[in-house]
């Protein structure tokens, strides 16, 4: 089989084999394909596209480029969420702990963010203490003890999909709605979930603008879990403005927290338990939505969510009674420009804002600031008048705040009559 | 200016400027630009296409990567001639050394082949003695003098589109109209000719199999060629079958030969008769074809033709007398399998058998044979019985000469009746 031969038929349109595919994927993972064949390949299929054969065939053999995690020795349904990224979205942080006080297991690798703001490892080790890297023995061990932990992804996960990602960032590659499923959906299947939460963002502040994209995307991912016999939901929720109102990594764990407490933004909570009650139905703790929803709701009222939430960050070092989170050492207030309804809070230029106060990491190896962050007061569609603390700024000096609050003069817009409201959650695909 | 946009204008389909364009050409040419991006851009720009305004500024940025020359010292006007490349083509050796003698001035420079056979160097070549690189002031010292020089391309010739050319023949994006034409008219005007004629060949042995293509790039590489100032023409002629007899570089200097003295095959000579008058209506020797054709036909029926293609064999080196060519060690005869009109002989499986044979290379290291070839004994249409020697093997051993006669069984066919003749010249582009 010759790599040449392989591009030529992507190329001229034509579908190619699994063993195709397993060459190609397996064969670059490995360094015997160069870059520069695997970029013109990558190019060929974006514009020709990859059929679902094709994409499960990609997806496959990328699991097949690493070591895949066994949960087959914690008892009870394993549960997995993922989320296609937003400005303020810290869901996981409230759906994880909820499901977990519901009866399912959690045992979550997360990745490190690469945006505007950070992931939710990121947000975790805001949490003094917290500790991420925990051994495979420990992290059973604590799942088994109390159904819930978040660690880091090991090196080993995926790695074809880490260097195909590498090359795609650089060549314009990304945007493939075959190539970014299956790059999702592999490094999923391969940490040994039963069932999968997909939340799908569409809008300005998401990685797809228009709801179509998103719905094809959520289509295709969760026929990639069935597939592989993992059940699996999609919801399609709405990015125009950011989630809730903290945007920053502390900041998001302390609203995080509220939620859990029985209070916090509306719109997070209910994205949350949308969430949760996908994964309580999937793993067959309820029996439809509405119960299941229900069920998710008692966790946050009785407080077991939030006990939940405490004894995960308890056992993995944090500081469970979130007195000590970093906090910024300057908070300016932002003004309204004008007075009007908010007619746009466009959640891209919050989070480049955010990224400015020192909330997220323009490269891999940049630092976060854990305390810098925006707290906004108002949501869409909400009356304001000129002059009034439209949000607060958390950073280090001055400066910092002074360009963060440029890019947020282009964020905000004001009109004379009310917004039509956008829904938060326009479809669950399962 | 990022690469990285470059890459996502092409892929989206929209044009790039010539700014663009030389950042990418320059840029890959000086290794700023890693292959990866490059290779992202060149299947994008195969696929989307290139526009005539990114045509012309590929090709000018390619001969802005290296040293232009300057053939302004030399009286007269200089020809050049540029062949797609076909099996037996040898047209090159005739037509040049006829121009010569009827006025017009030839510095030319030629590549060697990677192909079946060699290229009009390797042909040379094959003559004892023969030099093909010269310094700067030899080469133009003898144009001076006789009119008439053929030396190798120097490595500063177009360095950019000899690194594009490498990328693109591993990465599958050699098959783009705009990419090949800017390729070729890079090279040819960077070597400072006033006039030139471009044989571009369709057919089973050709680069390009249908003759619309074959036309587009034709009409392409005229029309970059007057955008530069340079006169142009192109004759589209048919590679169904090998051009004249000999295949093999020293057996193509003989059957070039037997042209030059009046004799040779009738296609060869009609063909070279053809693009020689091409070149003399564009160099104002003569008032239009008919006439040119006759001037050049007089070159031939003089000897004037064959004086001057000797005077230059004897000033590069070479035995002008043609006594001392190699021969091979074996020449065995392979038979006509069947009885009947011979309605196929295909260019590209003769060329195969040849290459067998050790008249071509596979990899640029490789050696050529310069006695190694095949003699046909007949043309498409001639009617053969079976058993009767169809055509003569030249080689080392046996061995060659079995492996060669499996290719060439599936190189010809058999008819009942006669075959449609294929004319030889199908138009003529200027």
């Amino acid at each position: 089989m010759l790599m040449y031969d392989i591009i030529c038929k992507k190329r001229d349109g034509q579908e190619l084999s699994c063993q195709e595919i397993d060459f190609w994927i397996q064969g670059y993972s490995s360094g015997i394909i160069p870059d520069y064949q695997c970029a013109a390949l990558l190019m060929a299929g974006l514009l020709r596209g990859f059929s679902r054969r094709e994409t499960i065939a990609m997806m496959n053999s990328m699991i097949a480029s690493g070591e895949r995690i066994d949960l087959g020795d914690i008892p009870g349904i394993k549960a997995d969420k993922h989320s296609t990224g937003g400005v303020g979205d810290k869901t996981s942080l409230v759906v994880m702990p909820v499901i977990a006080a519901a009866g399912l297991q959690v045992a979550k690798m997360s990745g490190r963010g690469l945006g505007h703001t950070g992931g939710t490892l990121d947000k975790l080790e805001s949490i003094p203490g917290f500790r991420c890297q925990l051994g495979a023995d420990e992290f059973k061990r604590q799942v088994r003890e109390i159904g819930l932990a978040i660690i880091s992804q090991t090196a080993d996960l995926v790695p074809a999909d880490k260097k195909l990602y590498a090359l795609r960032d650089a060549t314009a590659t990304v945007d493939s709605l075959a190539l970014i499923a299956a790059s999702i959906m592999s490094k999923k299947l391969a940490t040994g979930a039963d069932i999968l939460v997909l939340d799908v963002k569409y809008g300005s502040g998401a990685f797809m603008q228009e709801l179509a994209d998103s719905r094809a995307l959520a289509q295709l991912m969760v026929e990639l879990a069935q597939q592989s016999g993992m059940k699996a939901a999609a919801v399609l929720s709405a990015m125009e403005q950011p989630l809730g109102y903290a945007i920053g990594n502390a900041l998001e764990v302390s609203e995080a927290v509220a939620v859990l407490s029985g209070g916090g933004p509306a719109d997070l909570r209910q994205l949350s338990l949308t969430l949760a009650a996908e994964l309580l139905v999937l793993g067959g703790v309820a029996d439809h939505r509405d119960q299941a929803e229900a069920l998710a709701r008692e966790q946050l009222a009785s407080g077991a969510a939030l006990a939940k939430f405490q004894q995960m960050i308890c056992a993995q070092g944090g500081d469970s009674n979130f007195n000590h989170l970093p906090h910024a050492a300057v908070v300016t207030a932002y003004q309204a420009r004008r007075t009007g309804y908010l007619s746009t809070i466009d959640a891209r230029k919050v989070g480049l804002a955010a990224l400015c106060l020192g909330a997220g990491r323009q490269r891999k190896e940049d630092a976060i600031d854990p305390a810098a962050g925006i707290v906004l007061h108002y949501k869409l569609g909400e009356q304001v008048a000129c002059g009034q603390t439209l949000a607060e700024l958390h950073c280090r000096d001055q400066q910092q705040a002074a360009a963060a609050a440029e890019i947020l003069d282009e964020a905000f817009a004001y009109s004379a009559i009310p917004p039509e409201p956008i829904p938060l959650i326009s479809e669950i695909i399962s």
